[in-house]
């Protein structure tokens, strides 16, 4: 069966609870692939910052990297655009049961989150508890009050029933963040130019 | 001498006649430092896409590549917020004299520019023909200009001087991109918000 492009590796996916690292990472990449081919939005993962120190050319072609280092990441890993806003985000999930640590993102990339939101974008954490199933949206506005008035080791997951909106599963988008954008900053209103 | 955070890079910086093809890039860079120094906008050129097939381990912070692949990029390499708009744009150099080649952009690169606009960004491409200093930002609205109505393999230097806008080298920042796109797109309006 021939499913239309992007789609197929979503379908082919299977919780693998061995790898339950890569499952949130796996699912928004789904998401981002059904908003891209449905025209809905433009949001792209960004590739891993390496540093690359040796590259081998046996032809243009066929260049080989064979050492590099993983760098910091200055940014977060996800952006792009949707109904003509700047949409930035980190994703991160934790196995543990009751709070998230904070040590799980850089300071950096919570200072990006900032300057977004000061420059105008729309900038949120994804959090997942594994083994709870629970997925929430944690805007840079709540995120910036819970750095303000809280002990900063971590978020509880009274803080996120509270103050975040849950993301709950669906079949296709798998995790639809955006319905819950739309619904927070746009109220479902319809944006879209033509070439 | 102490330069600010950021800045003492592109002040060593020297123009290298032998390393052309990183110049732009460079500018680029240094210019994107500024802005971000200076709050005007959050602009990043993204990682190199990489395909990892091999990594040593020897401890989780000392993890070497030591085997992967380039990959083709599907989107452009810079990306980010301005005035709370998001800005994409892709920036090419050529030896060439009298034309730009346009297999210097993949088709998919096009595609994504196309995208962004369409989904209310700004996108475009800075192009530099280096051995005549000559650097010139050309939106997506004429690039489709150009791609509807003329021979698509090479976009003439004529083309740019009539349908584009001249970068002009400052010290500082050295090509200031965001300088044209705000007398396009805001007329020099200010934008911030405040946490």
């Amino acid at each position: 069966m021939n499913y239309p492009s992007g789609i197929k590796k979503c379908f082919q996916h299977q919780k693998n609870y061995s790898n339950r690292g890569m499952s949130l990472e796996n699912d928004i990449n789904c998401t981002n692939e059904y908003y891209l081919n449905s025209n809905i939005a433009v949001i792209y993962k960004k590739p891993t910052p390496i540093t690359i120190v040796d590259v081998n050319y046996p032809s243009r072609r066929d260049a080989v990297i064979t050492k590099a280092y993983f760098k910091t990441p200055s940014t977060t890993d996800y952006n792009g655009i949707y109904k003509g806003k700047y949409i930035d985000f980190e994703a991160k999930e934790t196995t543990n049961l009751t709070s998230f640590p904070l040590c799980n993102i850089h300071k950096h990339q919570i200072e990006h989150l900032k300057r977004i939101y000061c420059h105008g974008g729309i900038s949120f954490l994804i959090i997942r508890f594994s083994k709870l199933n629970l997925t929430f949206l944690l805007t840079y506005e709540k995120l910036d009050y819970f750095l303000n008035n809280y002990d900063k080791k971590s978020i509880s997951l009274d803080f996120l029933k509270k103050h975040a909106t849950q993301i709950h599963d669906k079949y296709n988008p798998r995790i639809d963040y955006l319905d819950i954008i739309d619904k927070m900053y746009f109220k479902g209103e319809f944006y879209e130019k033509e070439v």
